[in-house]
């Protein structure tokens, strides 16, 4: 029992000493003595995680990219033109009504029961689940579910997996529990499941027990690429043989503008072992940072509890807004009208970089989302021709940001979603003319060779 | 660089496997090998942190007060009648259709510019600041501010101060990550200054510095005392004295209904050592999750760089609702208003508890906030006791709950702000029939000497 222990026993609520209460002798503090330090070491009081955190680069080149007359397939905005605004006016105005009363109060740390029932009901009839209330928790957006994950599984040096390269939000996440992250390549079916299998062996022999398996399995962030059926079974498989989670983040598999879906991991688990993301940012608006996460009701009573040191609760009125959203049935046919709009942008993006792209440089084709991904050949930098698409008035996001242990130099990642379909043919024009002088320019050991 | 990393370098965008890209053999899956564990071994993959958490007592407790009948004295939520329906439903369709594009996009991490210049311009002019936008960042509700203060200095093992009692999500978030938390006691003034000063010279010679002392100086969670204007100037000088940071948690210092405001912290200080948490939930409505931190740009300038792991940014949306209402000058006529009605709560409640309370009974006599805090003689459990409290219809938080390292047995929590005027003074006699019996029955080691 500490001193300030013995102390508390004597706390009175009157203020009083109570017997036993003695103070030893101590400092008399009074300002002629030099008690102050010169400074704050405030350096020296961060933790270790945020020792290592600096504004990311990324962060700095996105604000570069808000500049009116520069057209910017960076980000990752979905384009406004998709968001509801007279039902979310209409809604409001109706939550406010006749649920204010709860929508403005603290709520559970769970959710809304009529927001996670609806959610329930709409992915078991899309995704041939079997979830009720109990397995849907409402979170603050995507990224808190990153956080919860990290939060329940991580400890300082543990392993997850995640393919390379991978959302930027998923290695923040990660890093922020001092995880350890092997990496596993992606190609035009996903994560490469063999190096995947390769992986998990090594660490077994290594008396290494991965905490999970982190994946975008369809139209992935950065790439566009969606893991195949195949390899989604043996995913499933090899979690299951390694005993380890599978944390599925999947906030695009309903924006998808041509071909047929591919089986979600979490309606091929039957083992609980797939944690799954979604999330309303990508289908109706992300400023209302709702989304969920499904699990075993087991697992979601670990994550409850630590969202409440985390958050509380999610808000309220915002969950509000969308119950009633989902209750009126105007989901579904809102997702259809986002799809048809983005599925012009994503043909008209790739029709240009068809016609416009120099040869060399190589592109994903993606079925849905809101990315392709451009490789290009290795001499080439995409960050030191940053400046150069700057000064040409187009933006991109640098691939190598998305290289949890380094990589990726010569790929960038293009959003279709946010820019006008005006725009999309001019900014693939000019960020082709940057690419080609980059492709075409001499390297620079050439250019030392030849002086 | 692992094997992996290799394979990363021949990624290709057309899911070609490129030269170099070597599979060693790999154990082939199919049906018939049993390679399936049994079961998944789920509490083996919990994190250190997460095996820890289990509902917390004060959880189930709080689900029992939530009975029709009961009158409940538990919880901490404001009144929903001093709720501005009618400004929020106006306010709500003018942000859609002005600002509608950003306030359902995706919005900064360090939040909406006009939202932070109006708290800046508020705090200067109500407590004597000088702080401008890049001191201010937005949070998702105080507790995320917590969260945010453990992120950015809590090592595991590393030492925080805080008192005892304190903020049940306070030690949550330190909990978190890991911190030893030294306990300072309280007493009418606030945390005993005297013993602030022991413990860090003990810490001192122990050669450890505390991350931070976690202090609500004013009308405290749970006990509603505040800190006396002269501790106040003990603090900032023992965190100077000592080098370390004081986190000051201010939700309720503006709901004063008697008395004279004390200087916040924040003005006191002149080294950047006062990191300071303000919420809207207590003066405006919980539901909206919009609460905000100050502190000097430096740090906060880390604390954005770890809320992009956390939760990318606060909702836009509320944020808008928010910034508005502050740009109409609704707040403070909505404080006043506030204030009025909790001051009538407070005078009722602390009446009947003079009035019917046994005299073996201490409590707080606070000017302000949502609690008074009641201390039983020692051989009360108020956790025995909140049976035949929900018995007698009426509830409380027991008071063990806000000890970080055990004690508070016999003490308990009061809420005034949520039940209404005619029920707070039969709750109160309810209540004293139930400490009455409590404490007039003899002890347990009494009755086996009486065997």
């Amino acid at each position: 029992m500490t001193d300030s222990n013995i102390i508390l026993k004597c706390y009175s609520p009157n203020g009083v000493i109570m017997p036993g209460r003695k103070i030893s002798s101590i400092r008399c503090m009074d300002d002629s003595e030099k008690l102050h330090s010169e400074k704050l070491r405030l350096e020296s009081l961060y933790s270790r995680r945020s020792k290592g955190l600096h504004a990311s680069e990324i962060r700095e080149l996105l604000k570069l990219t808000q500049q009116p007359d520069i057209i910017s397939f960076a980000g990752g905005l979905p384009n406004p033109a998709t968001f509801p605004y007279d039902e979310v006016k209409e809604i409001t105005s109706e939550v406010v009504d006749h649920h204010g009363k709860f929508a403005m109060q603290y709520g559970t740390t769970e959710g809304l029961v009529a927001l996670r029932l609806q959610i329930a009901e709409w992915m078991n009839k899309k995704y041939n689940t079997d979830l009720d209330e109990t397995n849907i928790l409402i979170i603050s957006g995507s990224q808190q579910g990153l956080m919860i994950a990290g939060y329940v599984f991580i400890n300082s040096n543990d392993t997850v997996i995640v393919s390379d390269p991978t959302y930027l939000g998923g290695i923040g996440a990660f890093n922020a529990f001092r995880a350890n992250m092997e990496t596993v390549p992606l190609d035009n079916d996903g994560m490469c499941i063999d190096t995947l299998e390769e992986t998990l062996i090594r660490l077994d022999r290594n008396k290494i027990r991965a905490k999970f398996i982190y994946l975008i399995p369809t139209f992935q962030n950065p790439t566009g690429v969606t893991l195949s059926e195949k390899r989604r079974k043996r995913v499933i498989d090899l979690a299951s043989a390694y005993d380890t989670m599978i944390l599925s983040d999947n906030p695009y598999s309903e924006l998808r503008y041509k071909g047929k879906a591919h089986s979600p991991l979490i309606s091929m688990d039957h083992e609980n072992r797939v944690m799954y993301l979604g999330t309303f940012s990508k289908i109706l608006a992300p400023g209302f940072r709702i989304a969920w996460m499904v699990g075993s009701s087991e697992l979601m009573k670990k994550c409850i509890i630590s969202k409440q040191s985390i958050d509380l609760c999610t808000n309220p009125f915002n969950q509000y807004i969308i119950a009633e959203f989902m209750k009126r049935g105007l989901l579904d046919p809102h997702i259809e009208k986002i799809c048809k709009i983005y599925k012009e942008k994503m043909k008209i993006m790739l029709s240009a970089m068809d016609e416009f792209f120099p040869q060399e440089v190589e592109w994903t084709r993606p079925e849905g989302g809101l990315f392709s991904w451009a490789t290009c050949p290795e001499h080439v930098n995409t960050r030191e021709l940053f400046e150069s698409a700057i000064i040409q008035r187009v933006a991109y996001v640098t691939g190598s940001a998305f290289f949890s242990n380094g990589g990726g130099e010569n790929t960038m990642r293009l959003n279709f979603s946010h820019p006008s379909n005006e725009m999309i043919p001019e900014g693939i024009k000019r960020l082709s003319k940057v690419l080609k002088s980059a492709i075409t320019k001499p390297r620079s050991e050439e250019v030392i060779t030849g002086v």
